[in-house]
């Protein structure tokens, strides 16, 4: 099915994107099922969220202001919780700034390739400004209630900017490794107590060469519960998983994957945190998570 | 403009959604500005972003399993940490079962009168089961990083639903209300060790009745910082907020709304959070947030 975005002439009159969707059913395409031969109708929107990959490769070719204005429109105009509105975002594209943020978390590439980098930032700093200008505290702001609050806001916020840059030719990905060394992104931002840099988006064009795949995920079965949760439901839908990510990830040039392995790496040991197991006092430094 | 999803056959066959857009500009009408002659072309996933309302007023018309299904491929198949995949959903349409989410935290009738209230789970059990199942601990679980992981995961991917519940036709509102209250929900629903109930989804055809707004949001210059934090770029966009915010809400029959009052209620004292200061200890109880 071809992608219905393809060709469109977006709000500023940037190249159309190349389309790599996938032959056959988007759904299908998505759980790494055997393929279907396509035909079925979906709303440009869901199609153009089951399509989505991750880009680390990007073009040369700027991000526009009026694209990242747009993308924050967008980020905008998704829910959060009463109208607190606490979230920032930084737009990074200094070349320098970029090569000190990724050498600060380990090296990643694509953040120095990006156009543009947003680093989403935590933000009860207006909220505080406010009440302090009534002659009030920021009495609540240690609570975690307030940093589930932001963090939540921030992925929904987060995810409709990044899938409005996909509608518009764009691509990028999440880098939660800023939170490996946020005290270098406080200072590289100058940011202010009751602000936390959460995780980054990349964005740019991207570079066909990377061939980014659509990386299948747990069957349905195994997150979605009805009327009450099931604790063995997911096993066997665990067990076809593993096939169709081994097969994912051969095709992709990587054999032996276990996603077991992985998942064990990541949970059984502190090592498997890359330093974050330090947020909890960098959060309390900058006013978070301390009741 | 009209919007370009109107009268599309969504995949499931259910009847095309009423067009509430409001004529004019989108980008404007989403910051409270006067109108805009309209005729700007957005991509139809931008446009149904800028044109999100929540709605709390549902039709008697059920959603379909079919359409919970596509929209929870939809948020599986957003971005997320590491390929960890720690969210569930409990779908719940039990009436008796709404009724008595909905008298736990202080009785919201959009739960009671939704078609499907989805409960999003921060959900490491999957990941400690296969840790265990390889003689591996869940040793870093209770690092606040996990928390941070599964929260901002599951706004990610909750985003990701709610836009393709409206790109079919549907509607809903984010629930936070779930946090003040998470031992019962627990208990309602059956949740192990390594999960927690995070927020609500309440989804359904939308009663046109309610007219439900779009809601101003702050100025963009007040969230979109260049190269660095700039701690004082709000201030102009916040004085001009308050009046465009005063206006939507004597629009929708309520005189006299103060931003600045409502934010520093919410923050300054304890009773502002409704219960939500003893989370932490609900988080603990579960396995998160302890370190």
């Amino acid at each position: 099915m071809p992608n219905t975005h393809a060709g469109q002439t977006d709000r500023v009159g940037h190249t159309p994107f190349v389309d790599l969707t996938p032959p056959g059913d988007p759904v299908a395409h998505r759980y790494g099922e055997p393929g279907g031969t396509g035909g079925t109708i979906l709303p440009p929107t869901i199609e153009l969220q089951l399509n989505h990959r991750s880009v680390r490769k990007f073009l040369t070719e700027p991000v526009s202001d009026a694209q990242i204005d747009l993308v924050i429109t967008a980020a905008q105009s998704a829910s959060q919780s009463s109208n607190l509105q606490v979230w920032s975002v930084v737009a990074v594209r200094d070349d320098d700034r970029k090569r000190r943020i990724s050498a600060a978390i380990g090296r990643q590439s694509y953040v120095e390739d990006s156009s543009v980098f947003l680093v989403w930032v935590a933000d009860f700093r207006r909220a505080a400004n406010v009440a302090e200008a009534q002659g009030a505290s920021a009495e609540t702001l240690g609570y975690i209630e307030n940093t589930l609050v932001t963090a939540v806001d921030s992925g929904i916020a987060a995810q409709n900017a990044l899938l409005a840059a996909e509608s518009l030719g764009l691509g990028g990905v999440f880098v939660g490794a800023l939170r490996s060394n946020p005290a270098a992104i406080i200072q590289e931002l100058g940011l202010p107590d009751y602000t936390f840099p959460l995780f980054g988006v990349a964005l740019g064009y991207p570079d066909p060469s990377e061939r980014a795949g659509i990386k299948p995920r747990l069957p349905r079965t195994a997150v979605l519960h009805q009327e009450r949760y099931d604790p063995t439901a997911w096993l066997a839908a665990a067990e076809v998983y593993e096939d169709r990510l081994q097969e994912y990830f051969a095709e992709h040039g990587r054999d032996n994957y276990s996603w077991a392995d992985t998942l064990t790496k990541r949970i059984s040991t502190v090592d498997g945190l890359h330093g974050r197991d330090s947020i909890r006092g960098a959060l309390e430094a900058q006013g978070f998570a301390s009741e």
